[in-house]
């Protein structure tokens, strides 16, 4: 890994707009550029749509396609790396897939794997867990719900993860500028950096949205952001109040994350694999009580 | 699991002096009991004293053995069930175990799994992962360490565990009222909880004690202990400041468990374990950058 100067951005989600989307991320691009960010990192979804509705597949996108065309280019022309969430079309299933991109093109991608509620029903959850080299980092992405996931940060930090991006699609409102020290949930995306030693990059959706004929429910996006260190200790995030949205940057320096792997307590250099079958075993076992 | 009322002892410790510790676990058992608390927790090693020394064999007790024959007569004396740890001799090798007892006799054990730091050289990690049912519900335990690993908490899971009981020898000063939404090491045993739909039960040693031959470090135990709900909340934590003993007592009730239990985003409904080969795979797999 090498210093490198990242940003998340929490921007505005439409259904099916994706000039509206890709314009708008345009402008947080030269944004984020003009201080100096290298790797932009953008919410779940941001280029079509977060919606609960079997209308993914109007809106799904093969990928290489147009909107990653059109987002290299935009990649190229600030000599960035951007990572942004779309609907991708593979032989009309739709999954919900996070790319990489720079002015060469499409670098790597990630499909949510963990399907939560009801999105069971929009898209399939992916096959495979990645690690993407962007060059001064390699980065592993854990999509909204798949961030809950030990196995899933576990599995990343095995493949060679320093960074973990992790986009959101969060319609839960609530004071986002507390989250990291009131939230258990956001406390676990800081407790994934702290057990693997790695940064975390997090960037949800911003803003409130009408309901459509596609997407029934009225969503409120927080519109919260942050950058974590390998300690798990807030780095920068949200500051301002409500739900609009906003931009977080932040230096991530590869001394800090030597400095935690290097930690006799660095939990990953203790593991026991023999003793985690459970975590493999397809099934909860049965558990007979055998008290005398 | 039947609703259960349990508290946490966070107690000093001493080395070698069995008997100053049985009779201090008998006070705080009567205090415990005086408040209507079936199951009691101690902390890691209470009872022979937690060492960075090769003379844990000297100290080291079989189970069953003269310790927990005395802990089992003191549970029943008050009707109640008690955790507590001790150095295990099995064959002159040490191991750090947590056993639990009711007047009946010893209901089951755990040793300690992962070994931090030096540990290593003092006691052998265990071979076992075992839930223990008390009656009531049943128990999990993960010693100090092992209570940062996932691995370890979602075995328990697997295992059938309702309550995880962390006992502590944490030697790191602070302040410990503060600490469930400052540290992250302390937001990692909340997010054991949420992440596994489980209570639980925390004590850490207490006080100050003087350097030895035998522990030639001073080791400050800031004495906290607490007791977390399946959401990973704080139901209740150590309040007053300094590094005494101390206790906290809160009931454990089933329905919260149902409630996150039976919620659409917890987490093990939506596991996917033939992705997590990683996991129990012996190494590190090396990673070939691919970029084109």
């Amino acid at each position: 890994m090498q210093k490198i100067r990242a940003a998340a951005v929490s921007m505005e989600n439409w259904i099916g707009q994706q000039d509206q989307a890709i314009a708008r991320m345009a402008e947080w691009t030269q944004k984020a550029a003009e201080q100096g960010a290298e790797f932009i990192v953008f919410p779940e979804l941001c280029v079509n749509g977060y919606m609960h509705s079997t209308h993914t597949l109007k809106y799904a996108e093969s990928i290489p396609g147009p909107s990653t065309s059109r987002l290299s280019e935009l990649a190229g022309q600030h000599n960035v790396t951007l990572c942004f969430g779309m609907l991708e079309n593979i032989s009309d299933v739709v999954y919900n897939t996070q790319v990489i991109v720079d002015g060469s093109g499409i670098l790597g991608l990630q499909r949510k794997i963990h399907m939560p509620g009801n999105e069971y029903f929009f898209w399939r959850g992916g096959f495979e867990i990645n690690v993407i080299d962007i060059g001064k980092a390699r980065v592993g992405i854990a999509i909204c719900y798949d961030a809950n996931f030990f196995e899933m940060a576990r599995t990343l930090f095995f493949k060679g993860a320093e960074i973990l991006v992790m986009p959101f699609a969060y319609n839960t409102p609530g004071e986002r500028a507390d989250l990291p020290s009131s939230n258990v949930g956001v406390m676990l995306y800081r407790v994934q950096c702290y057990a693997n030693g790695c940064f975390g990059i997090l960037a949800n959706n911003a803003g409130e949205r009408e309901k459509t004929d596609i997407e029934e429910s009225q969503m409120v996006f927080p519109g919260w952001a942050g950058i974590f260190d390998p300690f798990g200790e807030v780095l920068d995030w949200t500051r301002d109040p409500g739900n609009g949205e906003a931009m977080v940057v932040a230096d991530l320096d590869p001394e800090r994350l030597f400095e935690r792997r290097r930690d006799i307590y660095f939990m990953p250099r203790c593991l026991r694999p023999e003793m985690y079958s459970s975590i493999i075993e397809s099934t909860r076992r049965e558990v007979t009580p055998e008290r005398k």
